[in-house]
């Protein structure tokens, strides 16, 4: 059998993944849920067609999300998580001692479901006695919450459809107060190759500089999302994520990773010119 | 029209780009060699269906291949380059006034003349009066050279059909000969993350550590590459790629470039662990 899952990356640009077979497909309130087994990436999850984690990449992303902010916070007790429904992050999070509660906020109970089901690689750590799952849309959640968690985790899908609220300039000012005084926001913040991408990019930048007085984006090679090239945002009350890091820190953790490490923590933020000047050119144009 | 290129990843995945149209298309002696013109990535060069350049990320391949060992290097004035027809590691090399002599070898004419001809991005300076082409087997040039080169970069297809004799240890052990006592060989080392490219990535690093003191490999986002996570080899006689690397020389050539600069040359040779792990494979059973 030739079944193939395969993904607009541009209009003229698509990767295409051959499928074993199709293991889940529904449709929730809020998107279209998809989980395939294939030879090359293992099972992988899509929500309205497009890629949201492969068992074969699926580390590097949530390495990079939870890892970075874990390695400069010197004490973080208290983590929010938005989205994320598929426990990636989670699992990753509780491997932390200090991390004493996680609130999981997850707008989609049929993502979780699907995930305990048929991706326990990544659900392994849900029922982790310190994750409180909130079945809920993170931007009312955040509203509500003011000097609350010393991390703030947005794994968001794209900014559109169920995701879309939260790249707005509200939401990222909701998650500055819910921070503590020397907070951490991270969140995935698209790809700076294709025009598609760099337009969304750009305007969750813009919109983090005009709330955090410190805003840094770092990258990672995610082979599975459009271009490989992939950004997240880190921003923080107080902390730099570099000069604040404590490699002592996070070895003291012991946490066995496949992709982090403290040299690579630090290489992410070195990035090429063409990256550099997209970011700056949002941030001149703030200064105005 | 709805005209597609597709590329074979592994048997399992595919990259297509859709084309406006096919400019060229021959075949020599050695290999298929076609350009095709498309709206997301500009004309694009494939020989015997693999992707090598496109207009639209080839100057981070030329940047990363020709930058960090020129930046290493206190006074490169002679350098060798294998394949490169294309002349895109050119393109970078002339800029430095230190350079006084560039040998390119490359074993297809037809492709320097489909270069110049259809790819004037890459190929406009062939030309330049310090460049000097030889129509030849990279393997066998470099047989024949003692205590010649500052610089080797290695600009080859992949390890089967024409480029195959330039992942072999005679190549490597050649090279090593053909340099001066402080020189430099940089390669492109294919990727770490499919299968198929690992077995030849780690038989690439195997042969060179054999050959060469110091070998690093460095990475670099090239989304029309497998994976879009690329790998370079950095082989030296007597200089460290980071430590002995100089910012200042860098910068007081004033190269512009859209990928390229002094912390992302750090960065570049922070290796997630499992790239490391592979490597590190290699090495140990280097020392058996």
């Amino acid at each position: 059998m030739d079944l193939w899952f395969s993904e607009g990356h541009t209009p003229n640009v698509r990767l295409s993944i051959k499928v074993d077979k199709q293991l889940y497909s529904a449709q929730s309130e809020f998107q279209r849920i998809d989980v395939f087994e294939s030879e090359e990436f293992g099972r992988f999850l899509t929500l309205d067609g497009f890629m949201m984690l492969t068992e074969k990449d699926e580390f590097i992303y949530h390495e990079m999300i939870t890892h970075v902010p874990m390695a400069v916070h010197p004490n973080p007790k208290k983590v929010l998580i938005i989205g994320a429904g598929d426990g990636g992050v989670v699992r990753e999070l509780v491997q932390y001692q200090a991390v004493e509660h996680i609130d999981l906020v997850e707008i989609d109970e049929m993502v979780i479901e699907a995930a305990k089901k048929y991706l326990p690689q990544t659900a392994s750590k849900l029922d982790d006695p310190r994750v409180h799952i909130h079945i809920e849309d993170g931007l009312k959640h955040v509203r509500f919450c003011e000097n609350e968690y010393d991390i703030i985790i947005v794994d968001s899908t794209d900014p559109f459809g169920p995701g879309e609220g939260l790249f707005t300039r509200e939401f990222y000012g909701s998650c500055y107060k819910a921070l503590k005084e020397d907070g951490i926001m991270v969140n995935q913040h698209e790809s700076p190759f294709y025009d598609e991408d760099v337009a969304a990019m750009q305007r969750a930048h813009q919109r983090i500089i005009e709330c955090f007085p410190i805003s840094r984006v770092y990258q990672a090679h995610i082979p599975t999302y459009p271009s490989g090239h992939w950004l997240f945002g880190f921003a923080s009350k107080k902390y730099h994520p570099v000069k604040d890091m404590s490699a002592s820190v996070w070895k003291s953790n012991n946490i066995p990773t496949k992709y982090y490490n403290s040299n690579l923590h630090k290489g992410a933020f070195y990035l090429p010119n063409y990256v550099q000047k997209l970011l700056t050119e949002v941030e001149h144009k703030g200064d105005k």
